[in-house]
């Protein structure tokens, strides 16, 4: 599928500095929406959602209706690929994701790509009825499809849930590192063959969520954070070529300008904490960025919000950028707060 | 008390470029330590042990007794701060510090600095214990004061215990600017007074702890993390002249910068995820650095200890610094690996 020219975010992620940015948000669609809450009480349950084509690209589909963003992005959960792999996982409610602590060898060995093309179709089929809907209800909106990267969906299975500081996987990644090496080995070429599916089945922009990235020492860093990026991003270029993508290395500081001068990515998406005006000029010049408005600005409207998203605009005036968040929108944003951001983006003088 | 010229801990702060480095470690008093375990089952909860000077200096000197460190941290808490402004404090076994969430004016209008004298008294005797104590048994030992930052201290009061995100302050600063900013002034009065009454009790050098400086975008980081640690720096000179000050701006990644460039502290902490290869060329000269061992080294040990202690002490080479963690030492840490570390700091050639 050719891309239209009419696709700003395409352009934006290409190199092109679009005035104002393009804008998508970072977990646009959820539970801050009554809409997603109607059909997230209709699924069963959270995998049943990201596994039932029909109600997955409801969902995805909901904002976009709602604020004519830019970019849809997949609803999809970062865990669903070592959950494709074969490897348990639970979602709780209040709790988060809950995994069975990954401790050896055999573990790792048990992963089963195998067993992956089965479990992903339903992903596939929602990526492939998502931009069937786009083309006809939102031709200027890009499908963005993603994936954990393997650094940070190696933290969830280590650790076995969410925590501040995943001390075991951080240890594991110092004591054993024969064994997390064979693990971030494994989840790489299962994420190069699932992003590459994604785009096969029409998702025409991917992205790397590497959420932990920012928890390692330089050296582990480059090892478990900027090396499987490379090596997934190189694959890519052949397997489809002209799919950008924007990798996310957040709570990295400056380690965001090694990722972006050593991956080969698109674009870079800066976390809330990350000055645009300040970093924006040490990324290579071919480097998009994204985001970084804070969150908490969102929820908070008003004046909070409008000096934020002119912090941002004033960081990306010049550059090829997308707006965006600098994480997550939380689930106790008001929606028109939402609609007020993308009127200020797109009325940016 | 003049300083004797052999104590290389503030010869490093003062600017000299020392080889070896001096060394001591975050949380360098805890529960790694059999000899802290069995005087905090003596002591009945955590904050009576922070104000027994008896117990709180005995723990204090324990790491210094076993490994001969170049500097001694008084042991507290960063939340002794408001609780000797009349704010409630407890510690609950698993699960942290516990407070009553700040959410109006009248509750920062009833933190109260004349009850702070009282209550810091036992503090200020743990001090005057612990240098009369290095003044002893271990004259090339300095002692460290410290406080925690207001952001940090702020993010604790409002979120009543410590999370992964600390959406409730984020938000306040966002949404109730003026509330927020009365917050942390009330805590930026104090903790100068906090700070200044160590130093008068004989601390050499003192830490102001920031560590979630990283959640702030970069406007509100100006304001919450490196305007406070600038007031406070600036009063502290007239007040205690020749004392440094140590500041620890966590996960601000190249925040670190402008921080080091705008507070005047003598030395800046950096954490984990920085690259001091990278980032301390562009600190100002003046400023020294401290850091940043990845605990989890620690905890490891063997190669990745010696990996990664060598990592730091090529990046701290010809500079003025401090080696020490990126974090605290966590309480799996065995102690044969710090007395590793410090052989390993040592005999660096």
């Amino acid at each position: 599928m050719p891309k239209p020219p009419s696709k700003r975010l395409l352009s934006a992620l290409s190199g092109e500095a679009l005035w104002p940015p393009p804008v998508w948000l970072m977990r646009q669609a959820g539970r801050y929406l009554p809409e997603y809450r109607a059909v997230r009480a209709r699924a069963g349950g959270f995998v049943a959602l990201c596994t039932t084509p029909e109600l997955a690209a409801e969902v995805t589909l909901q904002p976009v209706r709602r604020f004519g963003m830019d970019g849809a992005i997949l609803f999809s959960d970062i865990l669903i690929l070592p959950w494709a792999l074969g490897y348990d996982l639970d979602f709780r409610e209040g709790e988060g994701p809950v995994l069975p602590p990954l401790q050896d060898r055999a573990a790792v060995d048990r992963l089963d790509p195998a067993c992956m093309g089965e479990r992903v179709a339903p992903v596939l089929e929602t990526v492939r009825r998502v931009r069937r809907a786009l083309g006809e209800d939102a031709p200027e909106t890009a499908l963005i499809g993603f994936a954990g990267a393997p650094w940070t969906v190696a933290c969830y299975m280590v650790e076995g849930r969410g925590t501040k500081e995943f001390a075991s996987p951080r240890r594991m990644a110092h004591a054993e590192p024969a064994l997390f090496g064979a693990l971030i080995e494994r989840l790489t070429a299962a994420t190069v063959e699932y992003l590459a599916a994604q785009a096969d089945a029409g998702a025409e922009a991917l992205m790397l969520f590497d959420s932990w990235a920012g928890l390692l020492p330089p050296r582990l860093f480059a090892e478990h954070v900027v090396g499987p990026a490379r090596r997934i991003r190189a694959v890519l270029r052949e397997r489809c070529p002209g799919v950008p993508v924007i990798g996310f290395p957040r709570l990295a500081g400056l380690g965001a300008v090694a990722y972006a001068e050593a991956t080969g990515v698109d674009a870079v998406a800066l976390d809330t904490g990350a000055d645009l005006a300040q970093i924006g000029p040490m990324l290579p010049a071919r480097v998009a960025t994204q985001g970084n408005l804070d969150p908490m600005a969102l929820v908070a409207g008003g004046d909070a919000l409008a000096a934020g998203a002119r912090d941002v605009l004033a960081g990306a005036r010049g550059r090829a950028h997308v707006f965006n968040l600098g994480h997550g929108v939380v689930p106790e944003t008001p929606p028109e707060h939402v609609a007020e951001l993308v009127r200020l983006v797109r009325g940016a003088g």
